[in-house]
């Protein structure tokens, strides 16, 4: 029988060098010999780019916040079921560009639904299908919101507050202080070497 | 300070005259100088109509039961928001053709999920805001279904088996015995004037 792969997400707020973790860190594994699937949230299947399409145009308050929850979950429950669990159940790992994770932070924590609320529709939308690890990339306050004003690609929800964005960083602080098993913050400070370093060090127990 | 209006669903399985029943409530409604909104799901909103828009079209396994279940309660909470609350809050009724128990008993008796955990999305949907009375066209077992094989207007839902449909017509049972204050099934036999009256009926208390 086929060992079960491990399911990997990358999270972190504006600026903190996720996309470019994303690669190394697929990177990293490879060169392991580990079999790595790379997907991303919102979108990673058929149903969910379409999903995808709805919530990122248009205006800032075309969605109500409940709405908007509700089609990230939607989004989620089909790309975990059609690509994600079966990627796993073939024994490949799964390195996810964010996940559950955002919603708990950005419309849990940052926004006014309340992180459990938005932790239950999710739970519910993966079938209790949580990451084995969650790697946070933070940088101290202030240092990725400079990375990020530098950064031309924002979009509806990258163009928030600053205050907004600051809400996003303490919410990941307080989920991973709430399940330290799982979610890990991890310092994206120093070289693109440096931080993935770290990643992989976050995963040591799980590579052995 | 204006009075809130009430807030009518009306439910039932394929073939029990639902329709032709929403536009005779509301014209009974009228005929007693009650303003009514007459409004619809999934649907009812512009971004529910988008929603809508992925829900009833493709293929019948495009959305995975969760999927599905997330998408009707996204569009769900938009029509809520934006177009029944503001009503209820300005004094009118809202009369509505399908709500969030076609959800509890498609998606949640019928289909694999459950009603308690579909009812728990949609409580989250709505933020707690059930209708004031559900009524819940039956008919006797079979005439409905006869009724619907007349019927050309199928869509991705209305073509499943009988047997799914039998379980809709007992999950609607189900969920009126647990919520008999809310939740009234109405006979749909007779003539269409007949079943009206029987409506109207089921409202007595709320038009005191």
């Amino acid at each position: 029988m086929t060992q079960r792969g491990r399911f990997i997400t990358l999270e972190g707020g504006e600026g903190a060098g996720k996309s470019t973790q994303v690669r190394a860190l697929a990177q990293a594994l490879k060169d392991r010999d580990i079999d790595v699937l790379v997907t991303r949230e919102p979108g990673g299947s058929e149903g969910a780019e379409k999903i995808r399409e709805l919530l990122l145009s248009g205006a800032e308050d075309r969605w109500t916040a409940r709405a908007e929850a509700l089609l990230f979950a939607a989004a989620r429950a089909d790309h975990y079921e059609r690509t994600i669990e079966p990627a796993l159940q073939a024994g490949r790992w799964v390195l996810c560009d964010r996940f559950l994770d955002s919603s708990l932070a950005y419309q849990g924590g940052a926004g006014e639904l309340g992180i459990e609320q938005v932790r239950a529709i999710n739970a519910f939308a993966v079938d209790d299908g949580f990451p084995d690890r969650t790697l946070v990339l933070a940088l101290a306050e202030g240092g990725a919101r400079a990375r990020a004003r530098d950064n031309e690609n924002s979009d509806r929800i990258g163009g928030r507050s600053e205050q907004y964005h600051q809400k996003v960083d303490l919410a990941f602080r307080l989920i991973a202080a709430e399940e330290p098993e799982r979610v890990r913050i991890v310092d994206a400070s120093g070289t693109p070497g440096e931080v993935t370093r770290r990643l992989m060090e976050a995963l040591r127990d799980l590579l052995q």
